[in-house]
Formats: C-alpha cells, structure tokens, sequence
C-alpha cells in the first residue's frame, strides 16, 4: 500500500454476516466503487490543510453516504491521528484517496458523466437549483484561498451559498455539510 | 453591561449611510429585537463548551442570517478571544446572549408563537418535513450528551439528520449549518 491509500472497513450491507474490508489504493481501485455505486456523491477537497476541518468533512461525509473523498497529494492534508479522531469513526467509514492529477481526474468524471459542482465565491448559480439526483462530485478549496481558477474551469457548476451577513463564507466542513446534506435531501 | 451580555455592531441595511449598534443585554433586548424581526430564526446552543465549535456555529449563523444565539450561563461556552477569531466576524455579527433559564425562556417562546425544533438522535421527525417558514428556534444540545430530556420535552418537534454511514451524529456546527441552510432554503 501506497502513502497515497488508506485502508478502510467499509460498513456491511445491513443483515450481512459481517464487514467487508475494501481498499482504495489506487485511481483503478476509484473507478471500480464508482461503477459499483448508483448515484455516487463523490466529495473532492482541492486544499484543506486543517486536520479538524478534514477530520470534520470525512464525519460529515460519512452522515450523508457519499462514495469516496478525495483531496490531491500535494497541499492538501492526509489522514493523521488527529484527522481519524475528529472524524469520530469517518476516516474509517468512507473511502478516502490522494489523487496526484486533480486536473486529469476531472476530465475522467465528465467522460463518465459525473456532474462537476464546485463552490467558490464568484459562484453564480444556486445550491438550490443544482439536481444533485444523478452521479456528482463536489468540490471544495482550500480553507485560505477558495478554489483554484483552473479547477473551477472544469465544473459544470459554479455555486455559492446565500451568505446573509458580513461574514464572507462558511467553514470548508459546514459548507461540505450544507451541500451534501442537500444532495441527501434531494436523494430521499 | 453585564456578563452575560455581548455588544453588538450590526451591520447597516444596504445603502443606509452607517452602521446601527445594537446591544443584546438583557432578555427584553432580545425580545425587542424579535418583535422587531419578521419570520425571525433564532439558534439555541444548550451546551456548547468547545469554543471552535461557538465560533463555528456563529460565523454560520451570520451566514443564515440568525436573528440572535443564545446559550445558557451555566455549562456553556460564551465568547472568547479564540470564538472571535473563529466566528470569522460571525461573533460581531450576531447578537449573542446567555441565558439564566434555557426552559423558562422555551416556554416565553412558545407563548409568542415560535416553534421550537430541537435535534436528537431519538428524534423521529424529519429535518425535511419541518415548516421552518415560521417564527422558529432551533435548539442544539452539547457535543457530548446531546439536548436535555427536560429541553426535548419543550421542543415541538424533535429531529434528527439522517447518518448513512457507521458516525453517530455531526459536528454540532456542522448540524447547525444543515439545519439553518434547511431554513434557508424554504424561506428564499
């Protein structure tokens, strides 16, 4: 296993016998869940550096069901100690893998019809417009500078979310929460 | 001012020539500046004791537009430098006021007609079916022990977020930011 994997214990389908353990260890490894999973929510975190707010999105991740996290190999945290006990049992729960070519991996999603939301403040569409009922990647940036330019370029979407006071934007981990769990809301 | 009480620099309406200063001393500040809101949606943190999270759910309350958060005296973090700082502005915001009485003040509520939605994992109702197009506060509980039974039996509804995965629960700011973007989304 590479630096770039993390072994998981995926939950067992209710009434199994017992977990099954999966690995993501690679890109190969990524396309073969996507393709086991209908609708997969996929979450791509392009720089988050806090170990809380990783530790926060993966829990967060776990509570709305998606498919994988996914954050790149440089400027981006891993999972640490710290990570895993934050999450309160996420880092465990949902496949996690460090993509070397962010890029690259999101031309792949849009060849296999994966809708492409990012977020960044200049964000002109809705959350709330978006149809989250068909294959989605979410992607967040870093804590400091937003999304990068070049990533918000490839995205079907570009939203933002209603910011009714002075403060600018949400933290990565409720902004990853406001926007899963209205993916989840539109699933149900 | 005592300490219970934060001051509290609005900001101003759109195009007006400065910003207002509103202070939040007391409980009848607090009910002057519901009567003076319409459809106003206040969250109660019942025991929020990590300042990372105050300051998170504040920055997201500045961000949904909360009329007022209110935590009680006793068992609860107030604002500190580290809130401040990690409210990202949210502290200075939203008026903020502890409590003597958490039940005594859910009953006021109820008197003037604002519903009470508390979270728990006991909570039957869905996040979803909730009318939140209404006068409402939203109660959370502590990170450790979730709401009192006491404040759940005041709560008109009691929900709780569907979790996919093996995580009990969210971060309490992350719950927040579900819950008050929920309200957000049905009031736009």
């Amino acid at each position: 296993m590479g630096r770039n994997s993390i072994k998981k214990i995926a939950r067992p389908p209710r009434h199994s016998s017992g977990p099954t353990i999966v690995y993501l260890e690679n890109e190969d490894d990524l396309f073969d869940l996507i393709e086991r999973t209908e609708n997969p929510l996929i979450l791509i975190l392009e720089g988050v550096q806090d170990p809380h707010n990783l530790g926060a999105c993966l829990r967060t991740a776990s509570g709305a069901g998606v498919t994988a996290v996914l954050a790149p190999v440089k400027g981006a945290c891993g999972i640490t100690p710290t990570v895993r006990d934050i999450s309160c049992g996420g880092a465990d729960d949902v496949p996690f893998l460090r993509i070397k070519n962010i890029g690259q991996l999101l031309r792949k999603f849009q060849d296999r019809g994966i809708q492409l939301i990012g977020t960044s403040d200049k964000g002109k569409a809705s959350l709330y417009n978006v149809n989250f009922d068909q294959p989605t990647a979410v992607i967040l940036g870093s804590e400091g500078w937003g999304m990068r330019k070049v990533t918000g370029d490839h995205c079907d979407h570009l939203i933002s979310l209603p910011m009714a006071g002075t403060v600018d934007c949400l933290n990565v981990s409720v902004s990853a929460g406001v926007i899963l769990y209205e993916a989840v809301r539109q699933r149900l």
